[in-house]
Formats: structure tokens, C-alpha cells, sequence
């Protein structure tokens, strides 16, 4: 039907629309054309079209010389939540070990070599942090990311090790053989205990979220900070509550199991 | 740089590429390549290459012969809240209201003819409702889309009528002149209450939240049931909570007033 060409530009078109959308960000809440250029390397003609292609889809918006992002792009994310039932089926779940432990509770998958949240209950202030639900963090630095990296293929592991172990904080693992040492303590344990590896004083712990099969699904992430929480006081307390929690949200999976959402990820959660 | 048929080819190649990516849903959580081709209207060799092209850039993975969306389009939704503060800046607010009430608290935005959630806390289990937030349901049998419609440009509202107003529940109003007259009272009264229009015994207010230069954001919504609460009872004891909420949040907008980030939606927040 369409030759070679076409068949590039189509590639081409599709990677330059997205670049154009995540262009917008934090530090780039509404840039003007030329800023959306310099942030994707794409010449501004290529950023004009495909801004007003955007712009016809719904998902961004002209405001004066400058362009933003419209509530239509939640919509997507939304398609996530609707396609894989265990991120509902886990909720209630998150809500209850975030009341026990009084700290937040999280869920979150492999993507590439980060990790992204995909549900979050935060407590004290117990509140909706959608905010944070498609945060993404770097695997390595990160409870969470140990524990998915833990039990994913070596392909996993070696991708992580060649993104790098830049340090981020007082106690970052920064060298591949102490790194794969923590991923063999963790299948051991059955469970990661992260102290100031991403950020200085945050403390976290995760455990594996299995399918029925016994493929990990996710991780349980519980997060606080080194004075409120000792690492003894979480193996001890926190960490069998987690168990607890995991298991029953696998139960619940395996409940629903005769329904027809799909919920096992790409093998082993490598996209 | 390019001539007159790549604009095109860019224009329908990202265009196919969200109709693909957005064919992912409740009803196909993991479809075939065959289902999304039915779904899209697209030729099977097109939506090939559009999920391969997806596939390359980690939104959607194969697992067999069929296909399902990665957490990584969850990073898409998060752009929307890290350049929106006042998603952000709103939370606390929500929160207390929420706590306040004993019932859900959520803001929404207009999207064409629907409302979009953008934050959502929700009370009875006061959880984190990810889920929710980036979900869309039409603009005229709810309150949130009442508030905003009726502060809109007038052709928001011609949009909105030329939509159709289908009759979903007991009440919906679906005669335009009925409509147009509720938006006046809307106006009149600085709310909209809207029983079982949307779903029966759907009980739902809503008031506007707006920003330092007059303009309206947000909606700022409240739900509950008809057994729960009377619509007297809401206008008495929730709407003036929920008027010092979106009074507040619009006083932490207008001490962020200095901020990089732009809130304003395009002129009357229809896109």
C-alpha cells in the first residue's frame, strides 16, 4: 500500500509527535516554538506542523505565542489503568498497609531501566498523589527498581548496569559488582530495603507482586524517611505487613483470573 | 524542507498513531493486531507498522499475538500535572474537603464536550483514585461541566448542544432550552447541583475555581448519592465548604502568581 518512504516517515512522524509532547515538562510548562526546537533538536517548521497536528487532536493548546498542554493528554494514561485490572484490584490493598504503616504505599513497574509509578496512596496527609502516578525514577537507586530488577532476565540487569550507576545520594551503589551482590541478597530475602540511595534520608522498602504463575508483576513499595524509621524496625514490622498485602492483591488477581484484561507483562516486565 | 504530501503524512501519521495507542481500552485491554485494525477503521498493514513504530518507542509491548500498553504511557498523563500546578496546588485543598464532607472530592476541566478529572480524592475508603483521574464524561449531565459550560464562551455551549444531550438517567435534562436556562441559573446562583442525570441516584455539586484574573479553571466537585444527602442539605452545609475550597485554592494560585508555570487555559478553557 505505501513504499519504503512512507513507511520511514510514518516511523519518523509518530517519534517526533510524542518528543514534541514530552517536551513539555516541569521546566518547560509552556514554551514558545523555538523552545519546543532547542528541547527536541527538531527544526521549527517540523516543530509548527506537528504542534498544530497536536493542536487539531486536542492535546495541546496556543496560548498567546506560547503552547501548552491540555487535560486530554490524562486521557492517555487513563488507558493504562483501564487495560491492566490489577492497578484497580491493588487499590483498596495499597489503602489498607498505607493506614497500618502510616506511610505511603506504592505500586510500580519496570520501564527500560526506570521504574514508573503506576498507584500511590500517600499518608499523613492521606491524599490522591496522581500527581506522582507516572512519575518515573531510576531502577537502580531505588527499592522498587531492586526488586523488579531482582527477578527480571539478565538482559534486564545488564541494560540497567549500562545505563549507569551515577551516585545520587550518600549510599548509591555505584559499582556493578556490589549492585548484581544487592540483586542476589534481594531474591534471597524475598525483599529490598533502600536507605539514601536516590535521595539523602528517604528510606524505602518493596516486595514482589506475583501473577498466578509466579511471574513478578509489579512492585510494593512503602516509603519513609531515616527519622521516623529505623531498617530494623521496617524487616521487622513493615516488611511482613508488605507480604501480607502482596499476597492478598495476587489472590485477588487469581480471583479475577477468568477475566479478560491481560495483565502479565512482556515476560519479565522488560518492555 | 519537506513538500506538500509529507505535511500530510505527518498530520495522518501521528493522528493514526493516538487512534492506535487509544484503542487500548476497558473493552480491548490486550487486543490483536487484527482487533485494533477494526477498532481504528485502519488497513491491517498500517496498524502494523504504527504498533511496531509504538513498540519501538516502549508505549506498547507483544505478548504473544497480542498487544498491550506499557506503564510508560502513564509518563504522557504526568506531563499534563507537571505543567499544570495548580493540579498540584489544589491537593491539600481537596483533601480537607474530602475530610470535611466524608464524601469525593474532585476538579475537573472541560475537553470538548466532556469533563476530564485532573485530581480526585475520594472518601467512605479515602483512597487514591489514579484510576479516575483522565477519565471524561460528557460536559452536560454533570455538575462540574454545568459550572464550566455555563462560564464558557457561547460556543462552548452551541458545541455542547450540537453534541446532543441523550438522555443517560431519570433526570438528564436533554431540551436545550431547559439546558440554557440551567447554565443561567448556574451563573445566577455561582453553582450547579445535579441529581440523576448522569447515572440515577447520582448526587453531585460543583462550583468554579478561578484563577488571580478572574477567569474560571476548574471545577471544583463534590459527589454523593441520593439515599446519603438532600439536595438542601448540599446547597446548606456543602456548597459554602466547597466555595471557601476553590476560594482558597485560588488564593495559593494567586501567591504562586510569580511561578514559571501557566495555568490559564486557552481563553475560556474549551480547547
Amino acid at each position: 500500500m505505501v513504499g519504503e518512504g512512507s513507511e520511514r516517515d510514518y516511523v519518523q512522524s509518530i517519534e517526533r509527535g510524542f518528543a514534541v509532547l514530552l517536551a513539555f515538562d516541569a521546566d518547560r510548562p509552556s514554551p514558545t516554538l523555538a523552545e519546543v526546537a532547542t528541547a527536541t533538536g527538531l527544526s521549527r517548521p517540523a516543530v509548527r506542523r506537528i504542534l498544530l497536528t497536536l493542536q487539531k487532536l486536542g492535546y495541546v493548546a496556543a496560548v498567546g505565542s506560547r503552547w501548552t498542554l491540555t487535560p486530554r493528554v490524562l486521557t492517555i494514561g487513563q488507558h493504562y489503568a483501564a487495560t491492566h485490572s490489577f492497578v484497580e484490584t491493588a487499590q483498596p490493598h495499597l489503602l489498607r498497609l498505607a493506614e497500618e504503616t502510616q506511610e505511603s504505599a506504592s505500586l510500580a513497574q519496570l520501564d527500560g531501566t526506570d521504574v514508573v509509578y503506576v498507584a500511590r496512596v500517600q499518608v499523613r496527609r492521606i491524599m490522591a498523589v496522581s500527581v506522582d502516578v507516572g512519575s518515573r525514577v531510576p531502577a537502580y537507586a531505588t527499592s522498587m527498581g531492586r526488586v523488579l530488577t531482582a527477578w527480571a532476565d539478565a538482559s534486564v540487569v545488564d541494560a540497567v548496569l549500562a545505563a549507569g550507576l551515577p551516585r545520587l545520594a550518600q549510599r548509591t551503589i555505584t559499582d556493578p559488582t556490589v549492585f548484581r551482590d544487592a540483586l542476589h541478597r534481594v531474591r534471597q530475602d524475598g525483599y529490598a530495603v533502600v536507605e539514601s540511595e536516590l535521595e539523602d534520608g528517604l528510606l524505602s522498602a518493596a516486595v514482589p507482586v506475583r501473577t498466578p504463575d509466579g511471574g513478578v508483576l509489579a512492585a510494593l513499595a512503602y516509603s519513609t524517611t531515616v527519622g521516623r524509621r529505623t531498617e530494623e524496625q521496617i524487616v521487622e514490622k513493615v516488611i511482613p505487613l508488605m507480604q501480607e498485602t502482596a499476597a492478598a492483591i495476587g489472590e485477588d488477581l487469581r480471583l479475577l483470573g477468568g477475566t479478560r484484561r491481560l495483565d502479565a507483562p512482556a515476560r519479565d516486565g522488560f518492555y
